[in-house]
């Protein structure tokens, strides 16, 4: 009686266990991709690749095979199903191999397989989104995305959090975020036809995930938002997910204590998940990437207020730091350049920055005592500038009122102060962008799955 | 010192622990809404909700009390914090009750607040929707939504299933599953502008899936997908969640397994976690609900072919059923009445409906060898009809080429079966049809936070 095995769980059982209940498994099959097929004389070794794991299996047949033929012309590509016992590999590059008993072809590979070549360049896989899943960078990449979206999950679910699917097509434009997207029909009034009155794809679940935090205490969103912007950044796509949490009876410095947890949290779990995809990134995409995230996970995360940041910055202008803008005052708006400045030379690690002026932030940040300044967060890291920002909210009803302006189909939000309205703070995190800081990817584009940018629209 | 406590670490600590350790916590302090307030002659009742269980916490306060009538004005839906000592309650109602200490007022209650009356239809709370999640049944709703969504994301992630992000905006209409909404932005050419070419909005991401299921063997989506359907029926809305599995070697049988399992484990896990929740609606909203799930979860899936399908239908034509469409005949699309009588009078429980006629079913789908009927499969459930779509993919070219007609942009989804293609698998789970059926729920708009439908989009 065979046994169905994965690449996924043999390495499982090794690492677990050692290598004896691996041996003793007696025959088996596994399925998957052929990565490189080298036939050479007598034995020849064929590299099996089946998705479950970032490493592959090592595949011995020999001219002893029937089929050795057959064999030894698979191509890169190739869908095979292959028989075989496990043995100890004489090679110190993995522990065991499989001694193959038979291999059927399952899907041969077209000629024109744009992925024969070993090492193609990122531009290049851009274009064959469709493919580039198989390829080493974007197993790595793809995976922890997976293991990254679900530590979120568990960090907030085991908290107790409820899981909320704000809407993405929304009659608000409210939070004034940016360019939106118009969602249309056919027909007469594209815009107005289906739904009585224009519709767009939400830049942010913020709005509405207050009004459920205002029921269930603490929440989170973890769903797609948009952006029609004609950036042609690495930093920026029209597409990306958001994870929205907030929580009633909360203030900004419990705001922070759940970023700087569900952070840690996430990057713990990723190191424990993945070791052998960020051994990768570490080794060709990012050095160092490791002992930078261990060390976020074994340092405190410092605090700074706007304010003693302007001054940190003036004194470095005066101490001669070549910004490209230094014209620092009070009130600006920070650039990347000064936020990376402040986490990686002064920080040393992730910043919190706090108590921003109230004119360069959004009409629902509550204001501070002081009349100046709001109680918002942004969280700078080295090398990437903001990663997470966040707020107390107002929630004094007159005040929030004044900065609204016209209610207009608002007054639902303004009512959420009139009606048990508490303390409550919440934050955002672009989870492409923590994607990238956790990978050391450099572009967006390379993190997501098919990736929507102004003109790129393949797929 | 005072601890913070929250109903929800209350009632988990009673029920892991019984009373002791909850009577020995000390001073507490609790945050959350008044959900009633009794003040009558010297002993006052006050039912305070905090969002993080779906019961509530009584507090008891008396006469005795500084700030008595402070205490006794407080109005349903007030945001308070309560500071007190728990004791046994001497009603069997609950274990535990709070004695008060004191309760400071954060934010009281506008004289139109909405959710005064205790019960209100469903049809008022609808419109009411940033309100309703404070009311009982959508507390039990949307907390089984939370946990629904993550038992199926453990699931998939505890079987080494990679969790994908397929795009929500798409320049495919491929699928054909019905009208499309599009996408657009301000300017002269609102519809190609920004992409340079039409752009809509995802009915599906199965497509997409197929391709990294074609890299990662095991992959699921869980995404929001649109419709932009007309359908003012209680079944349909415009925007809604999906959970879509593609499995790389695997056929329908297989499909059908992994179908079965993860039903079963989401099911279980809801049962576990909300058994308040569950007990709620098995009494006021359908009842025998907790039976029909534990039903489901005892017994093995029985499966029926199309073809026997319709003898059966046959033979209970002719034994005087009287269905609304009598007109049974090989080819036909079976109506919601003829699905339930499958599964509600014969299998006596789901039922997995495979094989239908090609012409019926989408272009993907794989061709049995009779060349009539597809490798397709139907979960059909009591109460509900259709709850699962699924079949095994066509992984032949040719054939796929035939079906598809021109490849138009669509040239990469056939290639997938030309680069080492395989017996592939996968099915849909319509998210928020499953909450209905798991919560007995009648209504798709009162299971999801802000429902869109046609000519609806407030909030």
């Amino acid at each position: 009686m065979e046994r169905t095995v994965t690449v996924g769980s043999l390495i499982a059982l090794y690492r677990a266990e050692g290598i004896e209940p691996v041996l003793n498994l007696g025959d088996v099959v596994i399925s998957g991709w052929v990565r490189t097929n080298r036939p050479s004389g007598q034995l020849a070794f064929l590299e099996l690749h089946d998705g479950t794991h970032f490493l592959s299996l090592q595949l011995v047949y020999t001219k002893e095979n029937q089929g050795f033929d057959m064999m030894s012309r698979l191509k890169t590509g190739a869908a095979i199903v292959a028989h075989g016992t496990l043995r100890a590999s004489p090679s110190d590059k993995q522990p065991f191999e499989l001694a193959v008993k038979s291999i059927e072809l399952v899907g041969d590979v077209a000629e024109d397989y744009p992925l024969q070549k070993k090492r193609a360049s990122f531009e290049f896989l851009r274009e064959q989104a469709y493919l580039r899943p198989r390829a080493n960078t974007f197993q790595a990449v793809y995976r922890v995305r997976s293991v990254l979206a679900h530590a979120i999950h568990s960090f907030f679910q085991e908290r107790g959090f409820v899981y909320v699917h704000t809407p993405i097509i929304t009659g608000n434009d409210a939070e004034g975020a940016g360019q939106l997207f118009r969602v249309a029909t056919e027909g007469k009034d594209p815009f107005t036809d289906f739904f009585g009155k224009e519709a767009h794809l939400t830049v942010s679940g913020q709005l509405h995930g207050e009004a459920f935090a205002l029921a269930f205490k603490d929440i989170y969103t973890f769903g797609p938002t948009f952006r029609a912007e004609h950036s042609n950044t690495p930093r920026h796509a029209s597409e990306f997910w958001m994870i929205e949490p907030e929580m009633a009876f909360c203030d900004l410095k419990g705001d922070m204590e759940i970023i700087e947890a569900s952070l840690k949290h996430a990057i713990k779990t990723v190191l424990e998940k993945c070791p052998d995809e960020i051994a990768f990134f570490d080794k060709f995409i990012a050095q160092g990437l490791k002992e930078k995230l261990e060390h976020v996970l074994n340092s405190p995360f410092r605090h700074m207020t706007y304010t003693e940041a302007i001054a940190a910055l003036e004194k470095a202008v005066k101490e001669g730091v070549s910004f490209e803008n230094k014209d620092i005052f009070w009130g600006m708006d920070l650039q990347s350049e000064h936020e990376r400045y402040l986490c990686e030379k002064i920080a040393l690690g992730p910043l919190f920055l706090t108590d921003y002026p109230k004119e360069i932030k959004a009409f629902y940040m509550k204001e501070n005592p002081d009349g100046k300044t709001v109680a918002a967060v942004d969280l700078l890291v080295p090398g990437e500038g903001e990663l997470v920002g966040g707020s107390q909210r107002e929630d004094n009803p007159e005040k929030l009122k004044a900065k609204m302006g016209s209610l207009k189909d608002m007054d639902w939000y303004w009512n959420l102060r009139r009606y048990g309205g508490c303390p409550h703070a919440g934050f955002g995190i672009g989870f492409d962008r923590l994607l990238m800081y956790v990978t050391g990817m450099q572009n967006i584009r390379d993190v997501q799955l098919f990736p929507r940018t102004s003109n790129a629209l393949k797929y």
